[in-house]
């Protein structure tokens, strides 16, 4: 028989998962609730009041999707799109193309806007495309790890209901870590996951939508068989394709009418619960200024260290930060060390970024300066083994002077 | 700010969630490590060969989808599923009806055969509505809470086979409980969850499924944009509707090849470990026979306070039991005294069966004397307390008899 997991102390510094916050580690020992017990029921109230917080929002339907944060996207778009609608995706890295696949499994018919990796769209660009492709949907990542940027959002809602188009916003990679104003911008649908800058473990995805999304959702209601109560009418709308992330259904299992769905993932919730509850008691404004603040230690502590910055720099997400491997340095070999020898895990990368950069996350629980100069120590320590040549101590006095 | 969840101490013994072993609860502060961490790897091999044991199969494909149990009764539905399919569901309960509707939503073409609630289907019932109707899929479930009826289904695959459908079972209810041989009894896909005999909290979907299920879903795969290799090919086959629940996808991260879809829940992984190796360290056998023993006692119990059974009795699922509200009772009411002033939960009904039954559980690391008997001691109270004649006493004898 194999041991219970025993693993080892890792500092997770890739762009996700990184550590979770001792304190979320700590109530998911907590006892289990049935789904129903009132108890349970406040606390699910407590996590919809947490993230409409964490959110900035006022929106009724703030709720908790049961998987990782890609099973949230899922749950927009399915029930958002019918099939043959349009959609719009600026794609600016991989999860671009994410959204693109997931609409198109839905039926929609999918326009793709790329940039360069590495660049966000103008605000400009997006207006024209909107306008001119009319879609029912726009579907938008805020920052997308996999090229480290983050696309401005603050005008894009007003040119979604200038042309009647919806907006919806995967936030996985900034909630938490970065300004994201749900109802000053507009934005009609948001979801995201824990396992960012919310400094919680993957498998819960937090998502709030408005009235202008509840309402293409509910005409696509349709209850499910066997509970159906006497005289209730379902919506005249195409059904959704899902049943698991109907969230038609999943509002109402979160609603005072708590009727059955899936059983809510008991553990994670009370995660979810813990992971809102601590970054607003730090305060939103502080949480995102201590991920300011981090992210600019390392990118201090790299350029002092001779290694050249990915992207445009105005537009990089302040928890996750790109870095061109050197010349003539095995890429993954450093990884590797560092995460053998040094027990510090920082990002490879994707598609036409493979081999070509580094992805370190200074996020959630690890936007921390002992975080930050562990990993820039422990990355000097390797290059030099690798005979590169670094200035010894350098990374470290230039993070450290970002702090002080 | 609210504070940290604090929930109170309830015995659990309605049809799950149940109380979560302590050992499973404490795996779950565990440390984070990164979804391609080498250690994190191997606790997925690990997981894997681990749930082999449980489901009792040799099927190289077992492995977690990353949701509660309704997350894998839906990927494994939609990634069989073409369009148009022809899908037979013998509906005993609500979670016929549930497959019912999740197939439709698949775009299949459905035959819903159903008995009367409390009944289970005679094998040639069975194969004559397979040789009918000619079925692509048949979706099962192995026990349904909701009647606390299991279908016996040592002859259903070889039916199957027969007729050139695929199997599939959902197990959510049973998996650990009684005896499910995936492989003896040829069934091609098998899933389950961790909330009821496996003794841990909802959100983790164990999921396994053979060659020929393999095969149908291959012919599916379509690689993620973003992510395709040089020279990689899709298969012939209609994209599966789901991207979350695609399980070629699922399949290739769980693979050697470990390509990225979603990010595994670190946590719910652990605890799903946990929860397996705990179940194959105790031996599948005895742990049936604990469930069976403890069913035994609870009906011995309700029986000796005179109250009734409901349903075939022969097809009882051992760990859910489901008894008549005496006349005159408030069976809501009885509920609430037991959880507010007991802390014991136990279950109410749906559907045609709603204010008529209670459903009391015995799963998992419930399915223990001191539990049965807490339950029969407090609802004997609650009982006498609303003028209802009970042999004060007569219940835990009877109960513990069966133990003796």
């Amino acid at each position: 028989m194999v041991e219970s997991v025993n693993p080892p102390h890792r500092l997770l510094m890739g762009p996700g998962p990184i550590n979770a916050d001792p304190r979320v580690l700590r109530v998911m020992g907590a006892p289990l609730l049935g789904q129903f017990d009132p108890v349970f029921r406040e606390y699910m109230k407590q996590a919809s009041a947490l993230y409409r917080g964490v959110f900035q929002t006022r929106n009724r339907w703030t709720l908790l999707v049961d998987g990782t944060a890609r099973a949230a996207i899922e749950a927009a778009l399915v029930s958002l799109i019918e099939p043959g609608d349009r959609v719009l995706v600026p794609v600016f890295g991989r999860f671009g193309h994410l959204k693109v696949e997931i609409a198109k499994r839905c039926g929609a018919e999918v326009r793709a806007l790329e940039t360069g990796w590495g660049t966000v769209f103008a605000p400009e660009t997006l207006e024209k495309a909107i306008r001119e492709f009319k879609p029912k949907l726009v579907a938008v990542s805020h920052g997308d790890t996999s090229t480290t940027m983050a696309q401005p959002l603050s005008e894009l809602g007003h040119f979604c209901r200038d042309n009647d188009a919806i907006l919806y916003v995967d936030a996985t990679a900034t909630l938490g870590g970065m300004d994201l104003r749900t109802d000053a911008w507009q934005l009609d649908v948001v979801s995201a996951g824990l396992q960012k800058c919310l400094g919680g473990p993957p498998g819960s995805a937090p998502l709030t939508l408005n009235e202008r999304a509840e309402k293409i959702i509910q005409r696509r209601k349709h209850t499910e068989e066997g509970l159906r109560e006497m005289g209730q009418r379902d919506g005249d709308g195409p059904v959704i394709r899902s049943n698991y992330f109907d969230l038609a259904m999943i509002m109402d299992y979160w609603s005072d009418k708590a009727l059955n769905h899936h059983t809510e993932a008991t553990t994670m919730l009370y995660a979810a619960h813990e992971c809102a509850r601590i970054v607003l008691e730090e305060g939103l404004e502080k949480a995102f200024a201590r991920h300011a603040r981090a992210s600019k230690a390392l990118v201090a502590g790299l350029s002092a260290m001779g290694l050249k910055l990915y992207g445009d720099q105005a537009h990089k997400m302040p928890n996750v930060t790109g870095v061109y491997i050197p010349q003539g340095i095995d890429g993954e070999a450093v990884r590797r060390t560092l995460l053998e020898q040094h027990n510090i895990e920082i990002g490879t990368s994707f598609g036409p970024l493979r081999g070509r950069i580094w992805r370190i996350g200074t996020m959630g629980y690890n936007a921390r300066a002992d975080a930050v100069e562990q990993t820039l120590r422990a990355l000097e320590t390797v290059l030099s083994q690798q005979k590169l040549k670094v200035p010894r101590g350098a990374a470290v006095d230039a993070a450290l002077s970002v702090y002080r």
